[in-house]
């Protein structure tokens, strides 16, 4: 990488370089619209004279980043305003010890935790909480028996008695499985969903909530800012040993600015909110996923050569996963197609095949090039 | 904020418009030829036609932006080989809980962790370690009885009997002081610096400590990624029950890629290594930091209208602060700094009057035109 001269034409040029169709699984695609503005806003905003990367983060202009972000960002989940909004660090990862560390104090009431695993991020949590936990870490239920092609049936849910809380991932990105609506859990018992891959792709409903957390770089902004949106009244759960970077009561207290935040990450995200209500909010979002989903899934549907990984009732409209008849056709429709400006579809390793993500910003005509190739591959090596 | 129309052409004219000197104290400024870099890779990385912020933290793009970024901050460092560069989140701040729970393992050889005390930060240090040590934290000495304004003499510090670590922050952004050089420390006994605010503003020999770490957003990049260098054999240090992200070991093993990185954040702190290394590294920066810091210095010194906080031994090349002979016209000078393109200038409330934070990337000519706006104010005023 050598460092471009100084030269502001340079940067026009390049701006009309031509872009790809990207279906990686995140970090995802952006909106170009959004691009465009980070693009005039790391060197200047809002007439300021200094870009956005360089402002303080206790300064007026990143204040009203901080505010906008936080209001568009309750304006598009219509969150209640008894949740609050957090901007924090280390990705959902973090939140797989962040989540224990706050919710079930030791020595508190609560004697279990409950856990839903539904895939690998799923697994991930439940195993952390077992580090942290122990026995007290309960499995509710699992879908390893079919390598997590499913999502199961209220009636497979075995909670235990008086959890702390229930955890569960509404989407999967690595077996595309998505929660069609939440999992009703016991009367009181807070629901905390890792909803990284498929927030805000469709309306969602807070109040069944008691914690809601994603890493922004699938449909929110780029990595590096992990929103969480928590019921009020869960924040004085956590016992004040806990470090203070790890508690949310802090960052709520201190609207997220307890100490230097990702302030790019979340000027970034907040640009992506704005983005969504210019589209028409989520239920428009959701509208515009549906489509984009089917024009593959009916590729899908309509082959006897591609096989979808997921049960059709727990098709994610997010990540598609799919394969051909052999994993060295998998490999030369991965190698093809990127050939052809389709990029990323290479599938995880747990699922073999391919993947193909399509988050918000991904573009309607992505998904009908992807299925133009689907077709045409079909008929030259089916 | 309303998002520009999608229009290649506004880019370039924005990217023409006039920046202003900002003296941030952090958040800083960045180099402009990195802001242009910016500019372009958010559109597209590499002719990769996806941008920076969209690529997936596991494709080729990235290893090459992560392998860069580190072996560059290695040769700007001069690190040795036995050394590992972490690029982690959470700020420095969260150094101070991570510093703890994997260098001071309980029922370890130690009873002690040691913490010397020149200002803000280093005392947030040592209350987080008292908050998860207790007692055990030891404070090695403290500069509070004149508000910070000195560094400690080697014969002021009380260690005690060996420590499972010592820890100084080099450089004192409110208080504008700095170490000239590292405190000696006990043999055997590793020496960790919180180096935020003046990390790579001059040439440092990583062998005498055991662990460096600084949020990124002074001297090396954006907020948003916290640059951890840290001796191997420490790295075992850490209990394994701490949960996994908090542990150095994880994310060393992994690369800084166990779970979604701060993409962006990494990138851009490796376009300023890259930087400084065009700059001629570290020995051109410190003579460039130093002439520019001395404009300032002059001023002061021959001034009696001005006066300095720190003591002349003391002072950063850094943060300079200062104030005139009343607050009122210490707000006064700000105001009008401001409106005359000096930016930032205000002093943090535990100091009161100016701080001219002129890290790395801030210009000499910014520095020359505080120096006449201040000789001038005092003309006016003194």
């Amino acid at each position: 990488m050598t460092m471009t001269a100084s030269n502001p034409a340079a940067v026009a040029v390049s701006a009309a370089s031509k872009r790809i169709f990207n279906f990686s699984a995140g970090p995802g695609v952006l909106p170009e619209d959004v691009l465009r503005q980070i693009q005039q806003d790391v060197w200047d905003i809002a007439g300021s004279g200094i870009g956005i990367l360089e402002h303080s983060h206790r300064g007026k202009v990143v204040d009203k980043v901080w505010e906008e972000a936080e209001q568009d960002c309750r304006d598009v989940g219509n969150i209640p305003g008894n949740y609050k909004i957090l901007f924090l660090t280390g990705g959902a990862t973090s939140q797989n010890h962040m989540v224990p560390m706050n919710l079930f104090p030791k020595g508190g009431q609560w004697k279990t935790a409950d856990y839903i695993v539904t895939g690998y991020w799923a697994q991930k949590s439940f195993d952390e909480a077992r580090k942290l936990l122990g026995d007290a870490a309960h499995l509710v239920c699992t879908t390893e028996d079919r390598n997590h092609c499913y999502i199961p049936a209220q009636d497979q849910l075995k909670f235990s008695d008086n959890p702390a809380y229930v955890h569960y991932c509404s989407n999967n990105t690595i077996f595309g499985t998505e929660w069609p609506s939440e999992p009703a859990v016991p009367a009181g018992v807070p629901l905390v969903c890792d909803a990284s891959s498929d927030i805000y792709s469709r309306p969602i409903d807070v109040a069944r909530y008691g914690l809601i957390y994603a890493g922004a770089q699938k449909n929110l902004g780029p990595a590096g800012s992990t929103v969480v949106i928590i019921r009020e009244d869960l924040l004085e759960r956590c016992p004040k040993e806990v470090p203070t970077m790890l508690q949310y009561r802090v960052h709520a207290k201190d609207g997220s600015r307890h100490n230097t935040p990702p302030v790019f990450a979340v000027y970034a995200t907040g640009l992506v909110f704005k983005w969504i209500k210019a589209q028409g909010g989520l239920e428009a979002i959701a509208k515009h996923n549906q489509e984009k989903a089917k024009i593959i899934y009916d590729v899908l549907d309509a082959s006897s050569f591609f096989k979808g990984h997921a049960d059709k009732a727990a098709r994610s409209l997010m990540n598609i996963t799919f394969r051909t008849p052999s994993p060295e056709l998998d490999e030369k429709f991965v190698k093809e197609a990127k050939a052809a400006g389709l990029d990323g579809l290479k599938g995880h390793r747990s699922t073999g095949g391919m993947r193909a993500s399509i988050y918000n910003a991904f573009p309607k005509a992505g998904c009908q090039a992807l299925a133009d190739f689907m077709r045409e591959f079909e008929r030259k090596n089916g």
